[in-house]
């Protein structure tokens, strides 16, 4: 069983931005942290991070592909600031079917109000927020019970 | 280290309420699955439901207490409808500092537009949406993972 | 058939309570009139008043046992002032699955915005507005009419 | 005693308009309900139904007529999509100060958003939602009630 | 110089209308006062109220017609409650050019909010609120001047 | 195969009216061009145009009526100021099921705000905006496109 | 009989002021055109403008001192941008109780929209929108006919 | 001459709840307090607090009887959260008639938005906010002046 | 101990104006009632009115001046119409640093929604609304136990 | 005569992507439906679809470089979910002057809320909505004969 | 070349009020600077403060005077907190036509909601925001080059 | 000293799009003009056009690395259209902690509603807004007096 792992804008930057609402732990920190809680349920990970909008639409269209194919559980996706302004996220997610569990580091709810909207969670499988980076853990741990647990949903849903 | 597993209303539904939305499992389920996950992590669970606002108040004013004396890790808190019209429980959370991860088993993102707003989630330690009862045991991991990594949140935090 | 009556918040001061809006008969009047007009159609009621809303909640889920089980037809319920605040009581009746008519003595509508907006209308099997306490009497009939020409509602509806 | 029963626009096609919603009698079967339900009473009916806002504005002027001549006790008006857009509706009936009881045969308020205001219920002297058109006879009562118990209601009113 | 005096829905109920808002003049009085007040300027009016908005368009077409005639000054034109719901009226002024002063006798800025906006006034000639029947006489007086001063308004103006 | 082409309110005046917005042509051009198209592809065409919101409803209903007989493939409507004000006219589009494909000659989405909500798009079987006249003829092509490849659509269907 | 003639902010800049909006007309000559409007009519008028709210508002209390005392009819005022910032202005009008007549020489609904609203209209014996300096002599028309018509407005009006 | 002293949910927190909001004084601190500013002005005092807004309701019931009785003078009411969400307590005071004092120990206009609105105040007899703890004793004198200076008010008023 | 009342438009009307809503004392008897509340604490009191939104504002910085040479406790201010509008007044009060009990003769609250919004709140050191005149004796209270308890307060607070 | 379609993201997905929605034609039958539809008119098509904001911004300032040289009639645009976000490339039609016509497959308006707005609409020379993707013909259509019969657009149209 | 500095209310605070937001120069420091500022570029400097909003208002009068007599460039202008809602500032800067730069020492788009709405902007020659005193000095700079530059701006722009 | 000017989307097309908005210079006009102003104040420049969001976010991140490296003071922004829209060029601001100052060539609040909005405002370190294109100048201008003048801010900031 793999998954993917997508960061969006910005999550490069983590360690040095604000580290009084991300905390200190680097992108690499992260993707260590998702490689060791992915292979304590037996299951590989593949971290990819842009800064691009259009290529994390086209990454989720691989990841559609891949999960149709018997290949991805499904994907663990922290988008950063285009949670709140990418339609075409939300549309890349529900036209390709896969498996999406929507992950942020800090507590998004109690931060500016344009935070507050979530283009993704509305064809989430789950959402995870506030919890620093060992939100990405419970993200892997929630994306591998579902894909045990649930038959693969169609691409059409949502 | 011990949690409380704290549902609000109509919880006490599960198994009979919308199972579309919410599954088959009973609260009783719940409670069993919170007490495993928990054991699991060698801590104790004490699980309450009330569909009085008032009361689930109150409940978190002795978690409170509890929590500062050093005996109560924190608290899951599946608040139901009251997570969308409690200020109350706002207060009681910001008011004694107990940790509290809000879990919700639907999405509550892809529902009616008045499910959307969350009172809790500004003073919640952690948000765990949509993943269905598994949601309880992430929340638990989370909860005790924040223990064992914070230290105590004083009272007048938020 | 049996029919539960359920008065919230302030009905209880009926007859003293505001006059030129409410009419000047009291909760025993109006658990009278609903008693006299359930025996013309061969129903039994039952009258409850709470100021509590958990208790309230818990009341529809009796009537919803009772109503799986065969034993009652439904409730007629003015939920006084919890009408435009509880996503509680929208929950209980829309995960009980019983029929319940929503009542109202005045007309909302004419009166402050904050009356117009009302959480049990979207689940509610009928509504009856501004006729005074003889509405109860018109929701009984509904109620009756739609026991006796509808099958009974499974309870994720809404 | 008689009563004007109103249809307004669409409401001709009953019976063949979206059944789901509004079931399949036709408003031949509404009127001949309408009929049986006031000679239940001991009341006459006349039944009138147009596409036309202005036709309903003066049938309502006509009415006012009649009941200040005392030759009508009111109006029975679903006045389907004039509901939520017709000011002059609401001005024919404060103008007229004819007693008017709204009826929906759909329960509205669990529909799309534009059908929750109305611009009758402020001066309507009762409201009926979403008992199908077996709304129409509890208005029918609900009216007879009224006329028997209230002075009649000055033209200003409202 | 020929004026057209329009009134709109529920006019004709003048005199009999809410007479604390209205007044206690008829329909026919306000038209006397007009063909009066216009005599004493040396123009003649002709008077029509309707209760229906298709018609009050068509009778700005014609006047439309007999503005770019050179036969008709203008018109004086109470639109009532359509005043606040019709977009057909506002393109049916803009659409003929023909030079149209809003008129309502109550003071509508200090009633229902619905009441405030007013889809003529933007292509309005000039507005004259609040001063009883006796606000015809001055929009008279208005619409005179203006046609005695004013270049004749090109059909696409506004 | 049989197209109805209706224009509503003011459409009348094209010609004259605001050519800036809406061009030269006159409503009998319009038709011309409707006729031309439609011959073009061996359909029928009947053109219809009215002031009357209520009598736009009417032939809806007669169109329905048509439609469901086998003998209209639907109908183009113009609705002009009735786009965005008519619940009515959604209601008789959704009540009949008749496809009808909404034209408007100028962009309505660069002018006023209150043009920019139209209530038949939602029950549009398609929208054509800002061709000038000659959206009536791709509105012709694109229904008899789907008159040929569509199966009827049910009454009950938006 | 006398009036006062109030003009606000900016209106000492008549006839150099944006003379596309309000006309090459100076103040002086709009207070000439007031001295001859009420003088045809045997009244007496002041003239005062201030950019000043303050002065604004004293000069409506000593207005209202003098119409308690009889001997002035009311105030017409042009307030300018006051109207529709001005709370004071409002309260002034109404706690004194002099008539006032609102007057705009462009027509402020056609411009932006933070002109729609206006503070004063809620509290003015009348309104005259868009009609030129020429608004002027019909808004002492009116407030003459008022004070000749009308009892004395007690202060606490409105 | 008696008062009531109320104080809702989560006050019991008080001492140990935000100092930096609500400072260091406990509930006790606040009801001794109340007592020492009701004995010197020769008035008695009961405190009682709840954090069900059901048993709030029934003691304003319960005031409103006393009160009636000419028993009670009023109530001081900090309601905390229930302040800007509860309609049922609204109600208990307008349908009582019994006078109450709104109090808020902190700032509520500085805080969160949700704090700004109030469903008390627009029944309040009176309103302090922002004094910490001797806003209690600011409101019992405002009530006992009340008391002595009013006529009692009846229950219909609001 | 010295007091600074201020009073601001339309207030020197009080006595005459709106008597319902402002009751029949003259602003000299506030000033009397308010001199001898202080009085009775020990304390002299100054007291202005001003009609100028820019004088209040000056006041204010005199105030403030006063304030930091330990020469005022602090001010009593009801800003009357400019509660409402004045972002000036709040930047005064913040600018300044000095202490400032807002006050309302009558319940703004339970009035027009333009009278729900004060900028001042945000900034007050304590608020009292709807006690009638008897409310600046509370505020005096109010601002003299702060004055008596409180550090003084830096003037970039807020 | 040349003609560019542009599609932007996710619209890679079609055949695949929710075919309820969009059908099961793939991008590269649209493509091939566009150059069938433009070579029965004599013109050339050159298809791109882009799932990044910037590239179909850069595609746009081709387009406007080749019709400003005169080697391309236009563009037919389904922008996808930019629609609703992209002000970039609204700045981009208006910025180069090139006529674009707007497509969606799909009725938006039937759709989320957030699918009602569109950047493009207001600098669109035509928008084809809801006709599957026969819209594509009918907009290659309208784009021709705009062409045919338009002089060029300036480059600072809008 | 001459320039007029124009500060608003409160301004005459600088140096004691809030440092952290505006900093420790006085209002003779930014005066100074201002001197030098224009100097540096051949210019002269006249400068004046107000906290009455029609006193500034006024002074755009006089300056409007100067501008059209060629004596004076432009206005550098700090309009403090009628910013926010002056309409009447905004008025006299279109209808005099002088050239105005807007200054704002702090980032008023990073503090409350109700900094982010200018009345001037609109109409300003230029914005300067958030750069502390030298913002002053851009806006001189600004106002110069454009004096250089641009013909004088008509009266009516805007 | 260095100094870095980003321009984002549609700026490329300056000198060709909307002169009548933009005026007639090119982009490259604009660089020479920033490397002149900068070149008079001992600066030197770097300039980049990119429209892609994605590429400008990366561009900052590498702002913030050269000016933590002391070797970059800032930037000087002209977001063009993705000012309005984009919260990932917020985040990356905020999050290297750069300083920004943001730039408009045209006065963007006298434009569309959608304009007046922008991500950057909150977190620029200046605004220079609707001086053309000598807006680059007073920027650079006022980034290098800042970074001459403040200590270096840390990347947390905002």
């Amino acid at each position: 069983m793999n998954i993917l792992v997508l960061n969006g804008p910005n999550l490069n930057l983590l360690g040095t931005r604000e580290p009084a609402v991300y905390g200190s732990a680097t992108l690499a920190d992260v993707e260590a942290l998702c490689r060791s809680a992915a292979a304590a349920l037996g299951a590989g990970v593949q971290c990819r991070q842009s800064n691009h909008e259009g290529e994390l639409v086209q990454w989720l269209h691989e990841a559609g592909a891949e999960h149709r194919a018997g290949r991805l559980a499904g994907v663990v996706f922290n988008a950063g600031a285009y949670t709140h302004t990418s339609v075409a996220l939300h549309d890349a997610i529900k036209g390709t079917g896969v498996p999406v569990v929507e992950v942020h580091i800090s507590n998004v709810h109690a931060r500016e109000a344009f935070r507050h909207r979530s283009y993704l969670s509305p064809v989430a499988a789950g959402i995870v927020v506030g919890f620093g980076i060992e939100g990405y853990r419970l993200a892997i741990q929630g994306l591998v019970h579902k894909a045990a647990h649930d038959a693969p949903r169609p691409p059409a849903a949502g």
